[in-house]
């Protein structure tokens, strides 16, 4: 067995395996460990902890999902808050919207921002454009009280352990919807439909105490475990998307464009979810 | 690193890793190593050469999939193909379908039939209902000078190396293609569009020179590479289902309340692939 090879084996004793090529980065933080190396498959490759966080080449699965619903439904997007992201996928693909004025991105840990400027300069590539504010900062401590400010907020974060613990509770969504303007949508990322299935059914029972409209959309994720993933549309004011033909033509052609994924059909695709992915999340 | 982790390491550097509790089987034929193991995460876990093929936890995603798309496109499917499967994943959910009348499964090998009666029970607990024909037989074989039998032809196969490799060219398709009734479909496993994605392109480029109307759906497959997989919906005479609201509803329902994965509106969603699958399977 080769002692080049990276695994990440989650709690339930199964996980991806990467070849490893070479070591690039490691660095502690009070945070986390940010450890980046470089793979064949992959290109490189950026752990929490051990944890796969993001890899040069299947990173646009994540970001254009998180992104891209959300803001394609929204008619006009023009305030945005990422709480997370320091990789800056999110941001990249928010710019794709001639709409934004300002991105807040409100990221806990410098590391995870200098080893990606340094290491993935095609996902980091926006983090200095004039519309966003980098701000190293608690999000947690950033929300409270904000109020009536952005239309969209993307929750970016890492599991509901380690630093992202407090981004999966109802205290927490209370204050972001508070800094929602009428007509926001909130998008958090909701874990793994088959390999955290436990953390999506809590996540899901306490974003329908918070917002009005709650559904899952899942979608391909290779180097996160079960290589399946959903995220969350919430929103006290805006319908679920599960009619495409409702969303701007040519805005989505713009976007569709531009992206890997993201083309208007799957904008509503991706809320036909499975049986189990439905009972997870409608408890 | 534990002795006790099972790797599939594709030729691009990565896959899937699962910790081993035990290995329960290991038999050689003339055509490939069947091995099982027990894991906690996945239960039993079956591989041939090494390469995962099935695992108790996961298999539903791959065979609900490959059954119900076609299935409940055709109107009234009674005489059914399937070519490898002889796990009988596949032949369990056909049975789910009142109209089935007949379904001749033929599995190369007679090892895997074996270990799967042995150690998948809830997977192969089909294999002898009366409906079904289980012939030991090289499918490419089987296949030539049949005429107007099959409803629906669902090949289930390894990837196009080893034992599968003849199951993926022009001449098995056309054969299989002579082989329908009109109004027929065939429904190929077409491999991972992110992990193989050269071998999908090449299989697109095959399955469109042989039939009218040729489309890939998708959706997850946890222990596959990438964790994403895709099934070809092939038919001359029968449109590609990207409605929903076509589909029995009574008929859907009855399956859906079977299902893990399947429902209605899944049935269409499932064509609504990223951009880069369209790439890929439109050449």
């Amino acid at each position: 067995m080769s002692e080049k090879l990276y695994h990440e084996i989650t709690p339930e004793g199964f996980g991806i395996a990467i070849e490893k090529d070479e070591d690039l980065y490691s660095e502690k933080s009070p945070y986390q460990v940010t450890d980046v190396f470089h793979s064949r498959a992959f290109g490189n490759v950026l752990t929490l902890d051990g944890l796969m966080m993001v890899t040069e080449r299947d990173e646009f699965f994540y970001h254009e999902m998180i992104v891209h619903i959300p803001m394609l439904t929204h008619s006009n997007p023009e305030n945005i808050l990422v709480i997370g992201g320091g990789d800056g996928g999110t941001v990249r693909e928010l710019l794709k919207h001639p709409s934004v004025k300002h991105i807040d991105m409100v990221e806990i840990d410098n590391i995870v921002i200098e080893a990606s400027k340094k290491f993935f300069k095609s996902v980091s590539c926006e983090l200095d454009n004039p519309k966003v504010s980098v701000l190293v900062q608690d999000a947690i401590e950033f929300i409270e009280g904000k109020e009536n400010i952005y239309d969209i907020v993307l929750i970016d974060s890492t599991d509901p352990i380690g630093p992202g613990e407090g981004l999966f509770n109802e205290k927490f969504y209370n204050n972001v919807k508070r800094a929602l303007k009428k007509g926001g949508i909130v998008t958090p990322q909701t874990e793994g439909p088959f390999a955290q299935s436990e953390n999506m059914r809590k996540t899901y029972a306490l974003l329908r105490k918070v917002f009005k409209n709650v559904a899952p959309y899942c979608g391909p994720m290779p180097t996160y475990p079960g290589g399946y993933w959903s995220w969350g549309f919430c929103s006290d004011d805006v319908e679920i998307p599960t009619d495409y033909t409702k969303i701007d033509e040519k805005r989505a052609q713009e976007i569709a464009k531009t992206c890997k994924i993201y083309n208007r059909e799957l904008h509503s695709a991706v809320f036909a979810v499975p049986n189990f992915v439905k009972e997870l999340a409608n408890g």
